[in-house]
């Protein structure tokens, strides 16, 4: 079995650093060849300091040339030694359709990853994709390029990672996908309570732990609206085939149901070693890559409905998905703008709800966008959405 | 899609009757040619003459010359037209190895599917096994059957058709098979209580409904004991690698651990058309077997640990299927012989384990036995176990 070259972007976040332990882990069959941060430069020293001599990384790629700057004056010589420095977009997408690559996995936050996303299938390039904007944003485009470029997609989460291992082999048709959700801290929540709700109840979240973005998005069920827009282009499958299920304990991760009747689900110990190595060993097979769940002690797994009345986020994610084109860019953006005001304490926790309907509801789609009409409804939104935050905070007087 | 030939083993059973049905829904796919029955004389005929015309039984067997001449006098010469009728073993064994044969379906209750399935396998023909009794009697003689002959052996029953489904095409190797068991009537019982138990109480059993004899056999664990030397032929692993997993709700019928740390677990109603239309179509899959579960539906689903202390008749599974040879023929049929006894109001519930461990203790195990010594354990045990029966009978005044 060959090495395979992996190029990371988003070297420094969680998922990058879940990444890195597993290359570390696996000398004789990864190696890291090119990485992108944001501003935590020591951690991309580090990260770039790591790599077992004789390998090396040939990029590193960071957000401005202040950062570039930085990064160079620290950078140990020894390590610096052969190594080109990019600056931006454009050089994430030339590590990304590199020849010498393999795997891009694409771990950045936002929007960033879509354009190397998209230059690495075109070059026929495996991606890991850990970050959902790129198919949430670009789901069509992320589909043409790999038609176009005979590449291969691979999850890196936990709930599609687990509908790809149940997919696998398989020799019926699916009938529908499962995705479960924890119900997050306002499961059992009226909406009175959850109107009401302080950024802390917010961020305690029951059974994963993340960041604050996605932990309030997990708190709206907005996070598995995402999934869901995830797992149509995963799985090219359609809107009425892929549903959400909420259930507490978050050990069964997904769920398949089969024309014939029977349903096969996933279950895992939750800890994102486990997609992460899936994805990069493909198509071998990891070795304990979580501990094992014994069946006999699972005690009581609990299954109900997800409520879209009380999780109007869920119903909006379907709804832009289903409009398509530019709506489901415009969703993400608008929800980023206002979960980020909500975290600041400038809106309510049901007011992200407001602001992304409003923003859905102004917006003049346009279909079949390119990757530039893409962008400019992200920008758009944004835009949108900062100015009925900022409405939303000086109507309540909260700023 | 090429017409599959079907023999039936067992055509006035329960799953003799499934199979039959699942045959009428694929009138184009599949044709029943050959049925073997026991006494049930008025339903075989009903079998044999709601056959699609043109389509149409050629072997009719039964296990007497007597009972051939009620068929003879029963069949409309409509049907009875070009029908050979055979007696006994070697006319289903006949069968079984015919050319015109496709698929032979074992649904005879006991021993006497072993020669058929061995005959089968050894002509090349897909063996899709309903009785237990083959795989725990003669396991290691059906898989030197399997790679004699290239045949094809596929499960017939809810836990191992599940395990099926989730192997197939998983690219891992598996670590470790779960067989679900509901526990039955005595899942939280005291042994005391166990050892007052009355027939109506071992025979409610919680979930399915099946014949007195097996639902016995649930109560005792005895079931769940024969399913993991089934599995561990079916599926060629290690005997610790097979765990039995307590799951009352009967909803998930089999897990399977991988190498990574994650489970896979199949789900659905309980019904036995989902494995025999899952073994009939292989390779192609069928739809609507049984209704669909909705996971949202599913509520709370729990699991424990199967306590081989106050089971232990699963823990003789694991002993007999270690000591391998003759013992898990003789577990068998003294288990056979015991509930027997206790349904006729001889023995204590408790007492079956008494016989089925005196008569494992008394044995003297032949290893790799052919078909004709596995015999003569069954012979044997059933000789030993009846002993012990009236003994114990005696004992305690019951007669």
């Amino acid at each position: 079995m060959s090495v395979k070259r992996v190029v990371l972007l988003g070297a420094t976040g969680s998922i990058g650093r879940q990444v890195r332990a597993v290359v570390a882990d696996h000398p004789g069959r990864l190696e890291l060849v090119g990485m992108a941060a944001g501003r935590r430069v020591d951690d991309l020293v580090q990260a770039a300091s790591e790599q077992a001599p004789g390998f090396g990384v040939r990029w590193l790629n960071v957000p401005s040339p202040e950062v570039r700057e930085r990064l160079r004056r620290l950078l140990p010589a020894s390590v610096a030694h052969g190594v080109e420095i990019t600056v931006g977009e454009a050089g994430m997408v030339q590590m990304a359709q590199a020849a010498e690559v393999d795997i891009v996995v694409v771990a950045v936050v936002g929007f960033a990853g879509l354009a190397p996303t998209l230059a690495a299938l075109r070059a026929g390039k495996t991606v890991a994709l850990a970050t959902k904007e790129s198919l949430v944003a670009g789901g069509h485009l992320v589909r043409e390029a790999l038609q176009q470029g005979g590449g291969t997609l691979l999850p890196v989460d936990s709930e599609h990672s687990a509908l790809w291992q149940l997919l696998e082999g398989e020799r019926g048709r699916p009938e529908r996908l499962y995705l479960t959700a924890s119900g997050g801290p306002f499961r059992t929540a009226a909406r009175a309570e959850m109107a009401q709700a302080t950024v802390a109840q917010a961020l305690q979240h029951p059974t994963w732990s993340m960041g604050p973005k996605i932990t309030v998005d997990s708190a709206t069920l907005m996070n598995k609206g995402f999934e869901v827009i995830e797992a149509r282009w995963l799985f090219d499958v359609g809107w009425d085939r892929i549903e959400v299920v909420v259930h507490p304990e978050s050990v069964v991760h997904a769920l398949v149901a089969w024309s014939d009747g029977s349903l096969t689900a996933q279950l895992a110990t939750p800890h994102m070693r486990l997609p992460v190595e899936r994805a990069l060993l493909f198509p071998e097979t990891a070795h304990g890559s979580v501990p094992a769940l014994d069946p006999a002690r699972l005690g009581a797994l609990h299954f109900e409905p997800a409520d879209r009345e009380r999780f109007p986020l869920l119903e909006a994610a379907y709804r832009a998905g289903r409009l398509g084109g530019t709506y489901p860019a415009v969703l993400n953006a608008a929800d980023e703008v206002a979960v980020q005001a909500f975290l600041d304490g400038r809106l309510r926790l049901v007011e992200i709800e407001t602001v992304v309907h409003q923003v859905l509801e102004r917006h003049q789609g346009v279909q079949a966008p390119d990757l530039e009409q893409v962008r400019q409804a992200d920008q758009w939104a944004r835009q949108q959405a900062e100015g009925l935050c900022q409405a939303l905070a000086e109507r309540s007087g909260v700023r």
